[in-house]
């Protein structure tokens, strides 16, 4: 078979260059065009280096501290497998990995290769589950039960015992980390604000659903059964995540407010200071993990004479529902996806509604995007949700930012009419300020967008006015706009976002801190919320930063899921001692 | 390949058959001993008919009213597919089946044809989701969000809104069966004595390990996660019930007590009286299903003199642990697996404890169990469980009689010394009447055993003393036993089982329907406490019984999950007004 023979051929070359770097001509393996991205194998970071000289200088480098090898083709019956592409699995000195290869004329286009387990510390699961032989069927004097041990964990942990990990938000994305620490043994406490698993949800406006459809949603280890519905509403998934954290054996401690963190360099470990209902606690972690989320604390704009306003003012996260609303002028601040949300619910409780409108936003219909999911392969029947989220790294930052234009292009086409009408209605429409459209506003700032469901509809048909422009000043009973008119008002909800997540880090630990990090989330992309210089993957996300034992770990659920990951592959890494030379590439290119 | 042609051959002419069932010469299609064993397809019933003569009856009977048709060979790659045996598929005017073939000579010798699902009616899943366009994403006034529809359910069900099914037992039994209900859109309340799903294992005693391995324990629809334990604790089992019901949004009424239930034949539906917490309700479901376990109430023997002794008496399922009883001289009467389990975690608690055996126990090892259990497909990677519960079902219950005393040798020899060292201790051994052993014993009398997970070697070593024989009278401060000995007590516990299924309707309806109905469980063996005539299936598990919207839904969690989609399908048949001719063979015939 050719198909496989040329990409066979090409990783036996590859095997022998990794053994002798120095002396490869490596413009015989890749492209002129080309790019290796790498999750953990070669560089214990999350990297995309572009182009022969970056791909050199880093085989040169980590090559031999690697040690990959038994570089073989998977299984051809695999999708994304033809005469140019194909997956294959390779081990390293310390761990099993995957890769995919893209070849243009026999050299590679585009490399990903991604660490999948620690070799001899596996996760349990199948033949390797606890207890493998039953030992609790057994007679002995002081047997422990399940429940016992349970028990003993929720009155020693984070006091007589400290945990290994320490995560900072128990929403989806700390849960996740956490359910896959669990499996790989690494003792971890949860801790967050709120009560239980899942408040975070059950807290937001009574009719918000996820945006994203269900297969992109699943949870590691526990997928949700098959008659889920396709689009999850919030207090279903808040119950999920409550179930999950229980099944999961997570330990959570809600109620809790983190207040300070240091880390003491000569200890190796944090000092976190952390209150749990009214008791004041240090717990010492080796590892701290922030899983607060993209959207950190309230971003409320400073609007003149806003003290002066006599109804009611608040932020978008704190609206429930429009109920008791009828009648009102409402005024919602913003034109996001919270702020359409928001302004929908309002009308449907049958307020006086006028959307503010202070920048362009980006806008795509969740029908198109439906219909265009149903054809990823996450929507197969019986799809391989790890084989999917590897699929989705195929294609690195850089030509993606190509392909989003074209997808803008077709978008555009596809609902031609809708948009016309949306802009006719005095909605700023845009699709990014290089045609990238929702995906690249995604990964450049996580916001600037709506995903349609039902809103635009609304503006377009004039049930919900918009209004562009600043406000500039609030008086008792309305808004002054920048252009001179005013908008009457009895409630304003600011549907204005969030602070960035790197925030966080000043007030927890300390500016200086903060500074050496750097913002989280990006890629550098030197467009408008992403300043540059490019990085080519998303800045601080689920890799080691500039300080030392801090992690971020977020994103939407699908993200969360793969990437948790890696995260916690990491931190397994760093607990058993297991080497991790970090391999970053100098970020001294251009931008996309 | 000749493997499939005979097969498909035969089932080339056993569709001709059925469309000419009288004039059909069945010696020709099956051969001298056979078995067709049907869940449902054909008989709308769980039978096994025995022999050419009660297959031919059949036959004539119902193939006209079935209409079963498209008989084709399954995938050639599933296990127990040889040159004599494979899997099917077919069609009925009403359901899609499937079947497994046998052959013997060319002729069939055991035959399974079982019901998969309903046509029209099919389950949601998959490609079909509750709204599956996502509906929920829609701007309209007063729409309703998950939350709104599950409240309102929570309080309109049974009251203004009257279920369809009403399942009394909310453990392990009702909740599975609910969840199918559920998928099949069968509206459906479970009602529980006990506050909260699970809370009958959480009340058990603290060392209750399950003893079946997790792969037979699987719930529908959500597999435990590949990390489960092999043996799961009493309490991470009611967690997940407690999840489980929440999950699939199984309505569920706890702390509610069913009274009494009167079957209205003019209305076609019950009256059922419940009182919750304090209130009592009539519900008017047209379909009743038990629920309650083969464990309902609690049997203890009237012993003479019992109320005379002045320490602490009580049943097996008050026993919560031996912490405390150090050194307490404790007896605990009865010999099955509750009551070795009792004193082994008394022992463990440093009681002095004595067994009191009144009739031989059957003991296989939880060890040997295990490595059998190792070698079945449940237990295979990647295993189907829809797949692996119907290959339990190839061997009818009369061929696994005899296939069950060749166990029982096996088990002999293996585990010889074991059982030599238990019986020199005094233990009362042996392998059934008929040397038939565990499993039948599980599906005669569904007891009678004890499953050793440590206890018998505490017996073998005298730890446990066994004292044999009937308690002839209860003193003050211990036994008289009927060989007049005498056995000291502070603590007298009372493993001595439950009453039977079938008195709760005496109770719950009346003794009249109770008479009617019959026995629950058993096969008509004519064995210690499964008198006959012989069925050949569990007496009215799962299927119609002599009262007519009275159903029985039981068993371990692999029958419980199995026959739970049985149940379900007749069911939903039955609500949609699905024709289910019911076809019951005379059962005049001799025991095994």
């Amino acid at each position: 078979m050719i198909t496989s023979s040329s990409l066979a051929a090409w990783l036996t070359r590859f095997e022998a260059a990794l053994a002798a770097p120095a002396s490869t001509d490596w413009s015989q393996l890749f492209a002129e065009e080309c790019y290796w991205r790498d999750l953990l194998a070669f560089t214990w970071d999350i990297v995309t280096l572009e182009g022969r000289d970056a791909i050199a200088a880093m085989a040169r480098k980590q090559a031999g501290l690697i040690g990959a090898s038994g570089f073989a083709l998977d299984n051809p019956s695999l999708p994304m497998t033809d005469e140019a592409q194909g997956w294959f699995t390779f081990k390293t000195a310390t761990a099993r990995c995957r890769g995919h290869l893209q070849l243009r004329d026999g050299r590679a286009y585009v490399l990903l290769t991604a660490m999948v387990e620690l070799i001899g510390h596996e996760e349990m699961g199948g033949s390797q589950r606890p207890r493998p032989d039953g030992i609790e069927h057994r007679a002995k004097k002081g047997r422990r039960t399940w429940l016992d041990e349970r028990e003993e964990i929720g009155r020693t942990l984070g006091r007589s015992v400290q945990p290994y990990c320490l995560i900072v938000g128990g929403g989806q994305n700390g849960l996740m980390l956490a359910a896959r620490l669990k499996r790989l043994s690494v003792p971890t406490l949860v801790i967050d604000a709120l009560e239980k698993p899942g408040d975070g949800w059950r807290g937001r406006y009574r009719s918000l659903y996820l945006h994203d459809p269900v297969f992109l949603d699943h949870f590691p280890y526990l997928p949700f059964p098959e008659h889920w519905p396709l689009y999850t509403s919030k207090d279903k998934i808040a119950d999920w995540m409550e179930l999950y954290a229980k099944v999961m054996e997570i330990d959570f401690w809600g109620s809790t407010r983190c207040t300070a963190a240091r880390y003491d360099e000569k200890a190796g470990e944090w000092s976190v200071t952390v209150t749990r209902n009214e008791e004041t606690l240090t717990l010492r972690p080796k590892q701290l993990v922030l899983a607060t989320g993209l959207s950190g604390a309230k971003q409320i704009p400073t609007i003149r004479g806003a003290e002066h306003f006599r109804g009611r003012q608040f932020h978008s996260s704190e609206h429930r529902s429009g109920a008791g609303l009828a009648g009102k002028r409402c005024v919602v601040i913003g034109s996001n996806n919270s702020a359409h949300d928001i302004c929908v619910d309002l009308w449907e409780h049958d307020a006086r509604v006028t959307m503010i409108q202070r920048s362009a936003t980006i806008v795509v219909r969740a029908d198109t995007m439906r219909e265009f999911a149903k054809s990823i392969y996450y929507a197969q029947p019986g799809a391989d949700t790890n084989l999917a989220d590897l699929m989705g790294m195929t294609m690195p930052f850089r030509p993606r930012t190509t392909f989003e234009k074209g997808f803008t292009d077709h978008l555009r086409k596809v609902d031609a009419d809708f948009y016309q009408r949306l802009e006719k209605s005095g909605f700023h429409l845009w699709h990014g300020e290089d045609e990238t459209g929702f995906f690249m506003a995604y990964y450049r700032r996580a916001g600037g967008y709506y995903i349609d469901v039902g809103g635009s509809e609304l503006i377009a048909t004039g049930e919900i006015p918009v209004r562009r422009g600043e406000v500039a000043e609030i008086v008792a009973d309305g808004l002054c706009m920048a252009d001179g008119t005013f908008v009457p008002a009895d409630v304003i909800v600011y549907a204005t976002g969030y602070r960035p997540m790197n925030e966080w880090v000043g007030q927890l630990i300390s500016p200086e801190v903060e500074r050496k990090v750097g913002p989280c989330w990006g890629l550098g992309s030197g467009t408008e919320c992403d300043a540059g210089p490019w990085e080519g993957e998303l800045r601080n996300m689920w890799k080691p930063t500039a300080q030392e034992a801090l992690w971020f770990q977020g994103g939407n659920l699908a993200q969360s899921r793969f990437h948790s990951l890696h995260l916690a592959l990491q931190l397994k890494a760093r607990m058993e001692g297991v080497p991790t030379p970090v391999y970053r590439p100098p970020s001294t290119r251009n931008a996309p």
